[in-house]
């Protein structure tokens, strides 16, 4: 008798971003030039390149950064879905499918088109609301040492209730300890 | 020939507190609630009640919270300071000065009745004033496994630039990966 097939495994659902210590992944107008100075660990980038499968992103960030070569500094290559009102003047662009659809079925296409790899949620607004929702499996943050005060926050939510987290990379729920010293003349 | 005495050290001026993982070190209207449900590491409020000479803080915050005695959940007992423009009807507390003062020099009398030891800055807008004019040693972030989505930002500064840190606990200028799975049904 033949071993049946594994089933593919789902890929999670991951909002991921390197965001500011005070809470922004992006400066005010999607600037992105805060981004220079500090680094991520090695192997980082390679294993999210790895581990992609396709990206689900906003109109606003597109709009910001319209090519989709340039995820992950060129070395990620894949579906990209793109969620606006208004597909009709986003343009076309390679790999990049405009939906004007609810979030949870630009989810559910994305992460069929993810092949059992995961999905990166890279938007603030999306990622809030499948939030809500209950879709987001985890959030992959990357806490760059830098204050930026104003821009685009991760999370924006005026009067709902918090969202109780627990640290994967870490013992649940703990808070973790970071100390800074600004960088004089910086 | 007697030995000098040694020259007591100043202690640090730390910009100290809790914050969600979204960069919000209080609630809308100063809520505090958030903070529960979630640990610090073994030992902390006994080394920061061990280290803490005067804590400096804002009137906003003395107002939302007008007990000295609550600090450290009561454990630490000091000077403390609160800058306001109106200390005329700020009432009276023990051990509390109300003072109408520049911020540099708020802090130059809390390092003085510090004698040494450190002083905690309670306020994010006097923690901003005096990162400003590069009083602020340390910032020291205990990040909560929580969003707020509203409330009182660590860090407030539309139109500033930019302010690079390095961190002390960790390999300098480099990111923190940090994976949090959201609380279901929390």
């Amino acid at each position: 008798m033949k071993e049946p097939e594994p089933q593919t495994a789902a890929g999670k659902v991951l909002w991921h971003f390197s965001m500011s210590l005070d809470g922004f992944v992006a400066g005010p107008g999607h600037s992105m030039d805060w981004m220079t100075g500090f680094t991520g660990r090695d192997g980082l980038v390679e294993e999210y390149v790895a581990t992609t499968g396709a990206i689900l992103g906003g109109r606003d960030g597109w709009d910001a950064f319209p090519d989709a070569a340039t995820v992950y500094g060129g070395l990620w290559h894949g579906p990209m879905f793109v969620l606006t009102h208004h597909p009709e003047d986003a343009g076309q662009a390679d790999g990049v499918t405009f939906l004007n659809v609810d979030v949870a079925e630009a989810l559910r296409m994305a992460l069929e088109a993810a092949d059992g790899k995961n999905v990166e949620v890279l938007s603030p607004t999306i990622g809030r609301q499948l939030l809500e929702r209950g879709l987001i499996d985890e959030i992959d943050i990357h806490l760059a040492p830098v204050l930026l005060g104003d821009g685009i926050r991760l999370y924006d939510n005026p009067g709902g209730a918090p969202i109780p987290l627990t640290l994967v990379n870490g013992g649940g729920r703990v808070e973790v300890d970071l100390r800074y010293r600004p960088v004089r003349g910086g």
